[in-house]
């Protein structure tokens, strides 16, 4: 049994694709994957790299990824790694490669000088949030998250 | 009475670092405040800009500002906008400043176009939230935030 974990490059758009669809085949949102290899390439390998990518093997075969940006604290005036996306497929779960992709990240950001690393979890997944915990990080449930998209974000900029 | 709202240069780091320690003051959080004026030259302006930002003027006096990064939806694989800081000086509030600081926020979400825009506000802060929803903004309280920093940051990275 090997686990090995590496950067993503271009050349994964369709892996990180797989992975994406994977995530929301899980979740049941299919229907609101618009992501594509064209849009990956160009918004996490182009000339802007909004996100960047760990990609997970299991015996050589793709198990999953961890999707991350870097956010900014003010007060350190500082980059903050954010999580937005630790993905296992489901037959391959259990073999702690999620908990292997999200120490890596931990690893990268410290590499990168970065004061913090951040993410999100559904306040109704105890198990997860009792992972999180259990690994030293804090939960900090007095933040309340706010969201424009579509429809309001189009008319909020007509204001 | 006028308004001017212009994005940051490099050349503003003094300014954006007397509004970081305007809010630390008005959150009674100045302890925490690391962020020199060198740090925001390297982090905002320098090789990699991990945040950028827009500067409010009132009456040619510096009044506000709003700091912001990209973050990244997966399911779009688009970048988004993240409001990180909204501030106002204190005695130059009630004049529009902040919705205005927010709405050119939104216009440069659609101008990179940016899926969602988003940014977090406390659970008790229900006036801020009311403002938002009324603007069109929806809530999300079924997301947790957590968080690794200083000593379970490390910790996680020797993991």
């Amino acid at each position: 049994m090997s686990l090995e974990i590496r950067k993503a490059t271009k050349n994964d758009a369709s892996s990180i694709l797989e992975l994406i669809n994977g995530i929301a085949e899980y979740e049941k949102l299919t229907h609101q994957v618009e992501a594509t290899e064209e849009l990956i390439q160009k918004n996490m390998f182009g000339e802007t790299p909004y996100a960047h990518c760990f990609l997970a093997y299991w015996n050589g075969q793709l198990a999953g990824y961890a999707l991350y940006f870097f956010n900014f604290s003010t007060f350190l005036a500082k980059p903050g790694l954010y999580l937005e996306d630790l993905f296992v497929k489901p037959e391959l779960r259990g073999q702690g490669i999620g908990k292997a992709l999200l120490l890596t990240l931990a690893k990268e950001a410290v590499v990168k000088d970065c004061g913090r690393m951040e993410w999100i979890a559904l306040d109704w997944n105890t198990p997860a949030q009792d992972f999180y915990l259990s690994l030293g990080a804090e939960m900090l449930p007095e933040w309340e998250l706010f969201r424009a998209t579509g429809d309001s974000l189009t008319k909020l900029a007509s204001l």
